[in-house]
Protein backbone atom coordinates (compact mmCIF):
# COMPACT_ATOMS: atom_id res chain seq x y z
CA UNK A 1 0.00 0.00 0.00
CA UNK A 2 1.14 3.57 -0.89
CA UNK A 3 2.84 5.30 2.21
CA UNK A 4 0.17 8.13 3.15
CA UNK A 5 1.39 11.91 3.69
CA UNK A 6 0.27 14.44 5.91
CA UNK A 7 1.27 18.13 4.69
CA UNK A 8 1.06 21.16 7.08
CA UNK A 9 1.75 24.61 5.62
CA UNK A 10 0.63 28.20 6.48
CA UNK A 11 1.36 29.83 3.37
CA UNK A 12 2.51 29.42 -0.48
CA UNK A 13 3.39 26.15 -0.06
CA UNK A 14 5.36 25.70 -3.27
CA UNK A 15 7.61 22.65 -1.16
CA UNK A 16 4.26 20.97 -1.09
CA UNK A 17 3.61 21.96 -4.60
CA UNK A 18 6.84 20.39 -5.61
CA UNK A 19 6.17 17.10 -3.56
CA UNK A 20 2.57 17.13 -4.85
CA UNK A 21 4.16 17.38 -8.45
CA UNK A 22 6.14 14.46 -8.33
CA UNK A 23 3.65 12.62 -7.05
CA UNK A 24 1.58 13.18 -9.86
CA UNK A 25 3.93 12.11 -12.09
CA UNK A 26 5.24 9.14 -10.12
CA UNK A 27 8.22 10.10 -9.19
CA UNK A 28 7.68 9.77 -5.66
CA UNK A 29 5.39 6.92 -4.64
CA UNK A 30 3.34 8.16 -2.14
CA UNK A 31 -0.21 9.46 -1.34
CA UNK A 32 -0.74 12.78 0.04
CA UNK A 33 -3.61 12.33 2.44
CA UNK A 34 -4.24 15.56 3.78
CA UNK A 35 -3.03 18.99 3.40
CA UNK A 36 -3.49 21.21 6.64
CA UNK A 37 -3.22 24.80 7.22
CA UNK A 38 -3.25 26.74 10.62
CA UNK A 39 -4.16 30.02 8.08
CA UNK A 40 -7.11 29.45 6.13
CA UNK A 41 -5.97 32.33 3.66
CA UNK A 42 -3.06 29.90 3.28
CA UNK A 43 -2.40 29.83 -0.90
CA UNK A 44 -1.26 26.17 -0.23
CA UNK A 45 -4.28 24.92 0.68
CA UNK A 46 -6.21 26.43 -2.69
CA UNK A 47 -3.15 24.51 -4.85
CA UNK A 48 -4.36 21.29 -2.95
CA UNK A 49 -8.18 21.64 -3.56
CA UNK A 50 -6.97 22.47 -6.96
CA UNK A 51 -4.90 19.16 -7.78
CA UNK A 52 -7.91 17.38 -5.78
CA UNK A 53 -6.22 17.05 -2.87
CA UNK A 54 -7.85 16.90 0.88
CA UNK A 55 -7.46 20.34 2.07
CA UNK A 56 -8.41 21.08 5.57
CA UNK A 57 -7.61 24.62 7.81
CA UNK A 58 -7.43 24.54 10.97
CA UNK A 59 -6.92 28.27 12.55
CA UNK A 60 -4.68 28.34 15.16
CA UNK A 61 -5.54 31.55 16.29
CA UNK A 62 -6.28 32.06 19.55
CA UNK A 63 -5.96 28.38 20.72
CA UNK A 64 -3.33 27.56 23.08
CA UNK A 65 -0.65 25.35 21.77
CA UNK A 66 -1.07 22.26 23.19
CA UNK A 67 -4.65 22.33 22.47
CA UNK A 68 -4.24 22.60 18.95
CA UNK A 69 -1.65 20.34 18.54
CA UNK A 70 -3.39 17.98 20.32
CA UNK A 71 -6.35 18.26 17.25
CA UNK A 72 -3.79 18.43 15.06
CA UNK A 73 -2.29 14.96 15.80
CA UNK A 74 -5.80 13.32 15.72
CA UNK A 75 -7.02 15.03 12.55
CA UNK A 76 -3.41 13.30 11.35
CA UNK A 77 -4.03 9.86 12.39
CA UNK A 78 -7.86 10.24 11.16
CA UNK A 79 -6.09 10.45 7.84
CA UNK A 80 -3.77 7.30 9.18
CA UNK A 81 -0.32 9.77 7.68
CA UNK A 82 2.36 7.73 7.69
CA UNK A 83 5.16 11.20 7.53
CA UNK A 84 4.06 14.59 8.34
CA UNK A 85 5.78 16.97 5.91
CA UNK A 86 6.33 20.57 6.97
CA UNK A 87 6.32 23.07 3.80
CA UNK A 88 6.09 26.34 5.48
CA UNK A 89 4.62 26.05 8.57
CA UNK A 90 4.95 28.39 10.24
CA UNK A 91 4.51 27.49 14.16
CA UNK A 92 6.54 25.75 16.57
CA UNK A 93 5.36 22.18 17.63
CA UNK A 94 4.92 20.99 20.78
CA UNK A 95 6.05 18.31 22.59
CA UNK A 96 3.27 16.25 22.40
CA UNK A 97 3.21 16.69 18.64
CA UNK A 98 6.67 15.80 18.31
CA UNK A 99 6.47 12.44 20.32
CA UNK A 100 2.91 11.30 18.71
CA UNK A 101 5.29 10.89 15.54
CA UNK A 102 8.64 10.08 16.73
CA UNK A 103 10.86 10.31 13.45
CA UNK A 104 8.01 10.64 11.38
CA UNK A 105 8.31 14.55 10.70
CA UNK A 106 10.36 15.98 8.00
CA UNK A 107 10.82 20.17 7.70
CA UNK A 108 13.26 21.80 5.07
CA UNK A 109 15.23 24.83 5.90
CA UNK A 110 16.97 27.15 3.74
CA UNK A 111 20.44 27.22 4.63
CA UNK A 112 23.04 24.20 5.36
CA UNK A 113 22.23 23.76 8.98
CA UNK A 114 23.61 24.19 11.51
CA UNK A 115 24.42 27.39 9.92
CA UNK A 116 21.59 29.94 10.05
CA UNK A 117 18.64 28.23 12.32
CA UNK A 118 15.49 30.60 12.74
CA UNK A 119 14.12 32.91 10.19
CA UNK A 120 15.28 34.49 6.78
CA UNK A 121 18.15 32.17 6.92
CA UNK A 122 18.70 33.02 3.36
CA UNK A 123 19.49 36.81 4.38
CA UNK A 124 21.42 35.67 7.25
CA UNK A 125 23.65 33.49 4.91
CA UNK A 126 23.76 36.32 2.68
CA UNK A 127 24.44 39.38 5.39
CA UNK A 128 27.57 36.86 6.66
CA UNK A 129 28.64 36.78 3.65
CA UNK A 130 29.09 32.66 2.81
CA UNK A 131 30.31 31.96 -0.48
CA UNK A 132 28.09 28.43 -0.67
CA UNK A 133 24.82 28.14 1.06
CA UNK A 134 21.85 25.87 0.13
CA UNK A 135 19.15 23.73 1.92
CA UNK A 136 18.90 21.25 4.21
CA UNK A 137 15.93 18.32 4.81
CA UNK A 138 15.80 17.19 9.00
CA UNK A 139 13.88 15.10 11.18
CA UNK A 140 11.96 17.27 13.39
CA UNK A 141 12.97 16.77 17.24
CA UNK A 142 12.22 19.42 20.15
CA UNK A 143 14.75 22.15 19.57
CA UNK A 144 14.82 24.43 16.54
CA UNK A 145 16.65 22.97 13.11
CA UNK A 146 17.88 20.45 15.11
CA UNK A 147 17.15 16.60 14.30
CA UNK A 148 19.15 14.55 12.26
CA UNK A 149 19.58 15.57 8.51
CA UNK A 150 18.22 13.59 5.15
CA UNK A 151 19.54 15.60 2.61
CA UNK A 152 21.60 18.97 1.98
CA UNK A 153 22.16 20.69 -1.18
CA UNK A 154 24.85 23.36 -1.48
CA UNK A 155 23.87 26.48 -3.46
CA UNK A 156 26.76 28.64 -5.16
CA UNK A 157 26.66 32.73 -3.80
CA UNK A 158 26.99 34.31 -7.09
CA UNK A 159 29.11 37.97 -7.09
CA UNK A 160 25.75 39.87 -8.31
CA UNK A 161 23.89 37.81 -5.78
CA UNK A 162 20.91 39.83 -4.01
CA UNK A 163 19.12 37.50 -0.72
CA UNK A 164 16.06 37.47 -3.20
CA UNK A 165 17.88 36.43 -6.03
CA UNK A 166 20.33 33.71 -3.66
CA UNK A 167 16.58 32.62 -1.92
CA UNK A 168 15.28 32.02 -5.40
CA UNK A 169 18.51 29.56 -6.49
CA UNK A 170 18.18 27.82 -2.89
CA UNK A 171 14.35 27.15 -3.35
CA UNK A 172 14.78 25.61 -6.81
CA UNK A 173 17.14 22.98 -5.11
CA UNK A 174 14.60 22.43 -1.90
CA UNK A 175 11.88 21.19 -4.39
CA UNK A 176 14.59 18.53 -6.05
CA UNK A 177 15.82 17.22 -2.12
CA UNK A 178 12.74 17.50 -0.44
CA UNK A 179 11.06 14.41 -2.39
CA UNK A 180 14.43 12.50 -2.16
CA UNK A 181 14.38 12.85 1.57
CA UNK A 182 10.69 11.65 1.79
CA UNK A 183 11.55 8.81 -0.58
CA UNK A 184 14.59 7.67 1.78
CA UNK A 185 12.59 7.68 4.52
CA UNK A 186 9.82 5.85 3.46
CA UNK A 187 12.31 3.34 1.75
CA UNK A 188 12.69 2.52 5.45
CA UNK A 189 16.48 1.81 4.26
CA UNK A 190 18.43 4.04 6.88
CA UNK A 191 19.58 4.02 10.27
CA UNK A 192 20.39 6.21 12.69
CA UNK A 193 23.41 6.59 14.30
CA UNK A 194 24.22 9.54 16.94
CA UNK A 195 23.13 12.31 14.63
CA UNK A 196 23.75 11.01 11.39
CA UNK A 197 21.48 9.32 9.22
CA UNK A 198 23.08 6.64 7.15
CA UNK A 199 21.44 5.69 4.25
CA UNK A 200 21.59 2.19 3.16
CA UNK A 201 22.10 2.21 -1.00
CA UNK A 202 20.01 0.10 -2.97
CA UNK B 1 57.07 43.29 -8.96
CA UNK B 2 55.62 40.58 -7.59
CA UNK B 3 53.99 40.23 -4.19
CA UNK B 4 55.41 38.50 -1.45
CA UNK B 5 53.93 35.95 0.91
CA UNK B 6 54.73 35.04 4.33
CA UNK B 7 53.41 31.57 5.14
CA UNK B 8 53.05 30.50 8.73
CA UNK B 9 52.75 26.64 9.69
CA UNK B 10 53.38 24.46 12.70
CA UNK B 11 53.01 20.96 10.98
CA UNK B 12 53.19 19.50 7.42
CA UNK B 13 51.84 22.01 5.22
CA UNK B 14 50.17 20.48 3.09
CA UNK B 15 48.50 23.77 2.40
CA UNK B 16 51.82 25.29 1.58
CA UNK B 17 53.04 22.71 -0.56
CA UNK B 18 49.94 23.03 -2.50
CA UNK B 19 50.53 27.27 -3.24
CA UNK B 20 54.20 26.70 -3.52
CA UNK B 21 53.53 24.35 -6.33
CA UNK B 22 51.31 26.74 -7.93
CA UNK B 23 53.86 29.44 -7.60
CA UNK B 24 56.59 27.84 -9.07
CA UNK B 25 54.32 26.33 -11.83
CA UNK B 26 53.31 29.71 -12.74
CA UNK B 27 49.66 29.55 -11.93
CA UNK B 28 49.73 31.96 -8.86
CA UNK B 29 51.79 35.49 -9.56
CA UNK B 30 53.66 35.50 -6.34
CA UNK B 31 56.70 35.19 -4.52
CA UNK B 32 57.47 33.19 -1.28
CA UNK B 33 59.22 35.36 0.36
CA UNK B 34 59.49 33.53 3.52
CA UNK B 35 58.13 29.97 5.49
CA UNK B 36 58.27 30.38 9.53
CA UNK B 37 57.08 27.68 11.68
CA UNK B 38 56.78 28.03 15.46
CA UNK B 39 58.10 23.98 15.78
CA UNK B 40 61.03 23.71 14.63
CA UNK B 41 60.53 19.91 13.63
CA UNK B 42 57.57 21.13 11.59
CA UNK B 43 57.83 19.33 8.42
CA UNK B 44 56.81 22.09 6.40
CA UNK B 45 60.57 23.92 6.98
CA UNK B 46 62.12 20.59 5.09
CA UNK B 47 59.69 21.03 2.42
CA UNK B 48 59.80 25.03 2.06
CA UNK B 49 64.14 24.14 2.39
CA UNK B 50 63.74 21.32 -0.16
CA UNK B 51 61.73 23.64 -2.81
CA UNK B 52 64.45 25.94 -2.03
CA UNK B 53 62.59 28.27 -0.25
CA UNK B 54 63.59 30.47 2.99
CA UNK B 55 62.38 28.65 6.34
CA UNK B 56 62.80 29.80 9.47
CA UNK B 57 62.24 28.54 13.11
CA UNK B 58 61.44 30.52 15.69
CA UNK B 59 59.91 28.59 18.82
CA UNK B 60 57.20 29.90 20.63
CA UNK B 61 57.31 27.21 23.53
CA UNK B 62 57.66 29.09 26.51
CA UNK B 63 57.52 32.72 25.11
CA UNK B 64 54.58 34.48 26.10
CA UNK B 65 52.46 35.46 23.48
CA UNK B 66 52.68 38.91 22.80
CA UNK B 67 56.62 39.45 22.76
CA UNK B 68 56.23 36.02 20.35
CA UNK B 69 54.04 37.70 17.91
CA UNK B 70 56.20 41.13 17.97
CA UNK B 71 59.15 39.04 17.40
CA UNK B 72 57.13 37.19 14.18
CA UNK B 73 55.92 40.98 13.13
CA UNK B 74 59.29 41.85 13.18
CA UNK B 75 60.57 38.90 10.98
CA UNK B 76 57.89 39.03 8.46
CA UNK B 77 58.36 42.68 7.92
CA UNK B 78 62.10 42.04 7.30
CA UNK B 79 61.11 39.74 4.56
CA UNK B 80 58.69 42.56 3.16
CA UNK B 81 55.73 40.64 3.30
CA UNK B 82 52.61 41.91 1.53
CA UNK B 83 50.15 38.92 2.36
CA UNK B 84 50.65 36.12 5.57
CA UNK B 85 49.21 32.85 4.71
CA UNK B 86 48.06 30.54 7.74
CA UNK B 87 48.75 27.04 6.63
CA UNK B 88 48.29 24.67 9.37
CA UNK B 89 49.56 27.40 12.48
CA UNK B 90 48.59 26.27 15.19
CA UNK B 91 48.75 29.17 17.42
CA UNK B 92 46.54 32.14 18.16
CA UNK B 93 47.57 35.24 16.99
CA UNK B 94 47.52 37.91 19.28
CA UNK B 95 45.58 41.41 18.23
CA UNK B 96 49.35 42.78 18.37
CA UNK B 97 49.72 40.53 15.24
CA UNK B 98 46.77 41.17 13.62
CA UNK B 99 46.46 45.16 13.88
CA UNK B 100 50.24 44.69 12.32
CA UNK B 101 48.94 43.16 8.94
CA UNK B 102 44.94 44.70 8.72
CA UNK B 103 43.37 42.42 6.55
CA UNK B 104 46.33 41.18 5.14
CA UNK B 105 46.22 37.77 7.12
CA UNK B 106 44.89 34.64 5.68
CA UNK B 107 43.36 31.33 7.41
CA UNK B 108 41.50 28.27 5.75
CA UNK B 109 39.63 26.33 7.55
CA UNK B 110 38.39 22.92 6.94
CA UNK B 111 34.49 23.33 6.77
CA UNK B 112 31.95 25.83 5.54
CA UNK B 113 32.28 28.34 8.20
CA UNK B 114 30.60 29.45 10.52
CA UNK B 115 29.48 25.88 10.90
CA UNK B 116 32.08 23.84 12.75
CA UNK B 117 34.65 26.34 13.85
CA UNK B 118 37.77 25.54 16.22
CA UNK B 119 39.45 21.88 15.86
CA UNK B 120 38.70 18.94 13.90
CA UNK B 121 36.14 20.58 11.93
CA UNK B 122 35.80 17.84 10.03
CA UNK B 123 35.18 15.15 12.91
CA UNK B 124 32.84 17.77 14.20
CA UNK B 125 31.24 17.62 10.98
CA UNK B 126 30.94 14.03 10.35
CA UNK B 127 29.45 13.18 13.76
CA UNK B 128 26.55 16.07 13.51
CA UNK B 129 25.54 14.20 9.85
CA UNK B 130 25.81 16.79 7.71
CA UNK B 131 25.49 15.68 4.43
CA UNK B 132 27.44 18.72 2.90
CA UNK B 133 30.92 20.21 4.02
CA UNK B 134 33.54 22.13 2.82
CA UNK B 135 36.72 24.63 3.15
CA UNK B 136 36.60 28.00 3.78
CA UNK B 137 39.56 31.03 2.82
CA UNK B 138 38.73 34.12 5.09
CA UNK B 139 40.55 36.98 6.55
CA UNK B 140 41.61 36.57 9.89
CA UNK B 141 40.34 39.25 12.46
CA UNK B 142 40.46 39.02 16.48
CA UNK B 143 37.85 36.40 16.58
CA UNK B 144 38.09 32.49 15.71
CA UNK B 145 37.55 31.52 12.35
CA UNK B 146 35.87 34.84 11.80
CA UNK B 147 37.06 36.99 9.68
CA UNK B 148 35.24 37.95 5.87
CA UNK B 149 35.30 34.84 3.70
CA UNK B 150 36.95 34.76 0.57
CA UNK B 151 36.26 31.31 -1.00
CA UNK B 152 34.50 28.15 0.24
CA UNK B 153 34.31 24.89 -1.72
CA UNK B 154 31.40 22.27 -0.99
CA UNK B 155 32.34 19.05 -0.73
CA UNK B 156 29.67 16.19 -0.27
CA UNK B 157 29.66 13.25 2.47
CA UNK B 158 29.49 10.22 0.89
CA UNK B 159 27.51 7.10 2.68
CA UNK B 160 30.82 5.11 3.19
CA UNK B 161 32.54 8.23 4.17
CA UNK B 162 34.58 7.67 7.58
CA UNK B 163 35.83 11.38 9.23
CA UNK B 164 39.15 10.72 7.63
CA UNK B 165 37.66 9.75 4.64
CA UNK B 166 36.29 13.19 4.66
CA UNK B 167 38.65 14.91 5.76
CA UNK B 168 40.86 13.25 2.79
CA UNK B 169 38.34 14.67 0.13
CA UNK B 170 38.33 18.38 1.92
CA UNK B 171 42.01 18.77 1.89
CA UNK B 172 41.82 18.25 -1.96
CA UNK B 173 39.53 21.34 -2.64
CA UNK B 174 41.56 23.39 0.30
CA UNK B 175 45.19 23.28 -1.87
CA UNK B 176 43.09 24.53 -5.08
CA UNK B 177 41.02 27.24 -3.51
CA UNK B 178 43.25 28.78 -0.95
CA UNK B 179 45.55 29.79 -4.05
CA UNK B 180 42.53 31.17 -5.93
CA UNK B 181 41.31 33.02 -2.65
CA UNK B 182 45.42 34.34 -2.56
CA UNK B 183 45.00 35.64 -6.28
CA UNK B 184 41.86 37.33 -5.44
CA UNK B 185 43.36 39.55 -2.44
CA UNK B 186 46.73 40.30 -4.56
CA UNK B 187 44.77 41.42 -7.53
CA UNK B 188 43.26 44.05 -5.04
CA UNK B 189 40.18 43.37 -6.98
CA UNK B 190 37.03 43.05 -4.03
CA UNK B 191 36.28 45.48 -1.88
CA UNK B 192 34.23 44.56 2.00
CA UNK B 193 30.83 45.10 2.14
CA UNK B 194 29.80 44.69 5.65
CA UNK B 195 31.54 41.41 6.42
CA UNK B 196 30.79 40.29 2.81
CA UNK B 197 33.57 40.46 0.42
CA UNK B 198 32.38 41.38 -2.89
CA UNK B 199 34.89 40.05 -5.57
CA UNK B 200 34.73 42.22 -8.72
CA UNK B 201 34.81 39.85 -12.33
CA UNK B 202 37.61 41.20 -14.58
Amino acid sequence: MRKRLGILLSGRGSNFEAIARNVIAGVLDAEIAVVISNRESAQGLATARSLGLKAIALPSKGTEREAFDTQLVELLRRHEVDLVVLAGYMRLLSPIFIRAFPQRILNIHPSLLPAFPGLDAQHQAFEYGVKVSGCTVHFVDEQLDNGPILRQAAVPVLPHDTADSLSARILEQEHRVYSEAIRIVLSGRYRIEGRRVVVEES
